[in-house]
């Protein structure tokens, strides 16, 4: 860890075990923020000493207050800061006299609001930066931290959590109130939880390292309008996960333009293009949900229970429609029904009745009792082919709810695998499903996301154990003849020509080719590379040349390539008088292949990314691309190509000839050094790649780059 | 209406409405189905007269009891029968004597037990037959009915149901009594709760005529496990949408093939194709749901509201991350943002705080009241550009969330234009959520649930608009011409030469074309024809050609077709020497064009079925089809092409050439009569297609016929 690393570390360990704490800025306004938070740190049972500073109290709630954070006699080690924003700075100038290193700042009306606020929020900043402070907000709800030798709630929320091992990060301090509201009615309990706001000084990535490190937290939940630095966002998520195994779910609100939009308009914030972060953090282990419900669905499932090892469930349910429903769910999430051994359908068979279905999903029928549900689901967690259980109950008339919803917890407790439940209804069945949630047993309304939930913790699971192999270096790339070719160009857009130049230095397979500034001399090019030949227009100016018949493919012969050249020259003189025509390259017609697309964009979030896909007029109908986030592995760069519903055209499915996919891979690897090495490439387009058979390499057949503006 | 038609009505109105009720088969043990279903239907004030029988009991509750149903002295209107299934019949046996013509039968142990249970089932069936009686059941839950002047519960439900307008269906018992709870809970009403078992008798269908012309219901919510016939359903279900604009929502359980088989094992059940019963009821305008919450979340914006009549919404919310989040799922659910007018901007203006956002989505701030919600809503819901509102509420410090919930209500009362509410969290929104639900003001716990169900409620109000025009029947069509090639046939696969001639006499663009039996034959052949020509095998034992190097492609001349006569002869001897060979097909080679694939297909439930779909090898890959159940008005074949996601490469996208897509739909529209023509065809396969661009038709490059095995 850095020195500035440890730095914030130590301080945001004193932010959430503070041994002393001053409301900066409370009055005695019963409803207000700067009171209320006073007193949610007073009667949530803080286990330091808080005191509050009001300028216009003697005491607040009966304690003795102070007019300024430097009367206080005794040392402070956290302030909450709760004035407005137009003298938050002076608080925080006194937190520094102090000697406060550690400050949340409540107060909204910085960054959000621009103009003036900007300048406030450098202000704090600076002083934030002379005196070592670290400091969480502003534009905040505040920080829970649940441990009982702490118990601390610095925020306005209305309510303190139950007791977890779920760390919850907001950047939004409203929808933090909601999940506070859910997660209450659930017994969803927390570690930490912090609601972070402008993230002026302390990150999001400052708040996963301390939760990296933090014993009382197992899971770790994000949510996201903006994401500032991708790159440490992917470092940081995936170390967390290599070294402790704890699960990141994050959830990335400004998914559309739109969206994106009206994120802006409330936090000052840039969206990145959604795809590439759906990359992102898939490549970094990162668990990506679409709502609060789907997050803490798949967060319970993980913070309770084991991780599945397989993807082998037993479905127990008393119901046959509802074990329909979720036979449906557990297959369309790539779960598979176990199969149960001779002597697990001879326990079923013994003490459930005859006319249950004994496979599976088991029907242990509408009548069944505690019992029943006991013989079934431990009869299913000791059989070797389950890998955890799915239990669904409904409410029937004889159904013992409560009495089954205790002996669930019972034998999960008992047993080292998974089981998550559906209790299906609402009133009726409320009380089971209180016993469930109390015992950290997973519940879900509907079979559909318990099934869900298993499967992406099941992938949680087999993605630990995948071992990522870095690609090796790209030893012949020639770097310095590529800088030179980059560093004389005179526009944005690479001609042809030149772009190949480039890929050649990188070791790319460039077919041969030379620029011809008269048909004769493209005749005679065309000799030396041998025939048939392609001709293409050369213009900066000109990015689509086949839209101006500036390309002729397939010339077999001397005369062909002489008309051909004229041709173009005529054609694209009449469509474009104003290009710039450099000459036209003569290019040998490369041999028939599978078309791929690669390419690579600067993400404004991730950086450098690389694109695959399927090439052709397809790449625009059915999108099959996938993107990566470079430096990329070599598993992550295989995903990509098995990626794409076309890998079947690559892989040699059905009869088709097995493509050269290490070529394809070479190629990736080549492009991505390509993109480290120059970050002057704005974007770069290989379509089509294209690509042989088996051992017999790739080609490419076109390519575009375009340099950065201010390169 | 027929006769039975009626018959069945009215006797179904009996079951819903009667005067006076015999429970066949109850008895004194509290917490049992004979029982519990008396009860329910006296405690649950039951408007009519209700008699207990039971063999072995004087009174039953304090009410008199009769030993048989025909020792009653009054008429009785409807009877329910819970004896077991072993005497079941003669029960009913008594209720024809007694001239009972409505019947439920709670009982269990009929067909979906097997064996001796479907000769039961057949018994009772027999009797009903004989004396004219309508049941429903056997192996239900029941049948409610909340209509105060009846306010009949015939079920052995927990707790009877408020009113309201869904009419529920459900092949499921044990899934309705999670219905109920649910429902419940949340104050979603219901007129008619059936719950119809094994439908030995009464099916869905009856069920669904019945709810058509009931006052009550004003949507229709099916759940279904098997489809027994589908173009019942299908006609029935479009009739109920044309003629009374009723939505119907069906929930299908069985989609993968593991949750068919788990249906087959409780019910008996045989299911059909999903991806054909997903068409099948989109072009009958039936919504299919995934899930009980997504068809009550749907049901409850239908029943609850005013169709939307556009798709321009206003988000109102104090709480920017969930405005993000639902501004993201709006885009992503085809809504639009609303873009108000100056003068609602100057109200917004006027009414809220200057921090405030207002742009869609509007946000009227963390601190604001139902003041703020007020003008916000009011002045949305009277802007011209605005088709309905989504209001959402986060429960912060300020909120006086039953305020803000009241005047929704009001506000909504006094427009015609829908609003639906999201108030997230749990127990602090829990009283704003009852008095929302009290009010019937859609809510969702989650803003994406919010979105997806004013889109699908603005689709079937789109829907409704749609008038689809028939297509013209197939004058032209040679129906004798076809009928003496198929009865000739002596295989079921039909060589490609008699498919040829079949697809002629129907008027399909069949190339020229004619069987030769040696290679001087092809020559004269292909010389009258005119080159280029493709020879293909023709043998009924060869289904797939190119495997055995059966087709040789582009010939050009006498010599090349004799030669490629050889070859073919030479190889398909070496590959396939049991083939029977009836000779090599001559025909002209198709001219370049787009391929798509035209087939036909039976389906179980819903008979002759047509694909529409990209040919060639992304047919396999992207699974690029649609599917219309014959037979098809001409919006619905433009909707399959469209439907694809491949369409742009016929219309004519990206300065590519528009194809032919007139001469697609008229092969669609005589595919589809030769189908109804002939159920003898099994499947059709024309792959591909070549379609050429605009007014220059199409031609079959390629067709495959297979006929039933036992026509």
């Amino acid at each position: 860890m850095s020195d500035s690393g440890k730095q914030i570390h130590d301080n945001l360990h004193t932010i959430f075990h503070p041994e002393s704490i001053a409301v900066v800025g409370t009055n005695r306004t019963v409803g207000t923020v700067p009171h209320d938070i006073f007193m949610n740190i007073l009667k949530d049972n803080y286990q330091g000493i808080v005191y509050p500073v009001s300028p216009g109290a003697n005491s607040i709630a009966a304690v003795k207050s102070f007019k300024y954070i430097l009367d206080i006699p005794d040392p402070v080690d956290m302030a909450v800061i709760v004035f407005p924003s137009s003298v938050a700075h002076m608080a925080m100038q006194q937190c520094g006299e102090k000697g406060v290193k550690s400050v949340i700042i409540i107060s909204a009306g910085f960054r959000e609001v621009g103009g003036a606020g900007i300048e406030r929020e450098k202000k704090i900043l600076e002083i934030a930066d002379k005196y070592g402070i670290s400091f969480i907000g502003p534009n905040c709800l505040g920080v829970i931290n649940t441990d009982p030798a702490v118990h601390l709630n610095a925020s306005f929320a209305r309510k303190m959590p139950e007791r977890g091992n779920i760390g919850f990060l907001s950047q939004s301090g409203a929808l933090c109130t909601a999940v506070l509201d859910y997660a209450l009615a659930k017994h969803i309990g927390f570690s930490k939880f912090v609601s972070f706001g402008n993230k002026a000084d302390v990150s999001e990535i400052d708040l996963l390292n301390y939760l990296k490190d933090d014993p009382e937290t197992k899971v770790i939940l994000l949510y996201l309008e903006e994401i500032s630095d991708g790159r440490a966002l992917l470092n940081t998520a995936s170390n967390i996960i290599a070294d402790t195994g704890k699960p990141i779910l994050i959830l990335k609100s400004g998914r559309t333009t739109e969206g994106a939009a009206a994120a802006a308009s409330h936090t000052g914030s840039l969206a990145g293009s959604d795809e590439i972060c759906d990359a992102a953090f898939a490549q970094a282990g990162i668990l990506r949900c679409q709502n609060i419900e789907e997050m803490f669905n798949i967060a319970i499932a993980m913070a309770y229970q084991p991780l599945p090892k397989g993807n082998r469930v037993a479905i127990i349910t008393n119901a046959g429609g509802p074990g329909v429903l979720a036979t449906d769910a557990a297959i369309q999430q790539h779960l598979q029904l176990a199969e149960f051994s001779e002597s697990t359908t001879a326990r079923f068979k013994k003490h459930l009745p005859k006319t249950a279905n004994i496979k599976n999903p088991v029907d242990v029928i509408g009548d069944a009792r505690a019992d029943r549900y006991d013989a079934a689901l431990s009869a299913a967690l000791e059989d070797g082919a389950v890998d955890g259980a799915l239990v669904i109950l409904t409410p029937q008339s004889m159904t013992d709810i409560d009495s089954i919803a205790n002996k669930v917890c019972e034998i999960t407790a008992r047993h080292e695998k998974p089981v998550y439940t559906s209790f299906m209804g609402e009133t009726d069945v409320s009380s089971g499903i209180d016993i469930l949630q109390r015992h950290n047993i997973p519940h879900y309304i509907l079979p559909e996301s318990m099934c869900t939930s298993f499967s992406r913790a099941f992938a949680f699971q087999q993605s630990l154990q995948q071992k990522k192999e870095a690609v090796s270096p790209c030893s012949d790339c020639e770097r310095e003849s590529a800088l030179k070719i980059i560093e004389s160009a005179h526009k944005d857009f690479l001609t042809e020509d030149i772009a190949n130049q480039i890929l050649r230095a990188y070791g790319l397979p460039v077919l041969d080719g030379k620029l011809a500034k008269s048909g004769d001399q493209a005749v005679s090019i065309a000799d030396k590379i041998g025939y048939p030949v392609v001709l293409k227009i050369v213009s900066a100016d000109i990015a689509h040349k086949f839209d101006v018949g500036g390309v002729q493919l397939n010339l077999k012969n001397a005369e062909e390539v002489k008309t051909a050249y004229q041709a173009i020259i005529n054609s694209v003189e009449k469509k474009r008088p104003e290009a710039d025509i450099a000459g036209i390259y003569v290019q040998k017609m490369a041999a028939g292949g599978t078309e791929v697309i690669l390419g690579l964009k600067r993400d404004q979030a991730f950086g450098p990314v690389l694109m695959f896909g399927l090439g052709g007029i397809y790449v625009e109908i059915y999108k099959d691309v996938e993107f990566g986030i470079i430096p990329l592995s070599r598993d992550d760069m295989d995903n990509m190509i098995k990626g794409t519903k076309s890998y079947p055209l690559l892989s040699g499915a059905r009869g088709r000839e097995r493509s050269d996919i290490d070529s394809i891979i070479d190629c990736m690897r080549r492009l991505s050094q390509l993109a480290l090495d120059f970050p002057s490439i704005a974007e770069l387009d290989i379509n089509p790649l294209l690509v042989h058979s088996k051992n017999n390499g790739a080609a490419v057949a076109d390519v575009k780059i375009v340099l950065n503006k201010d390169r």
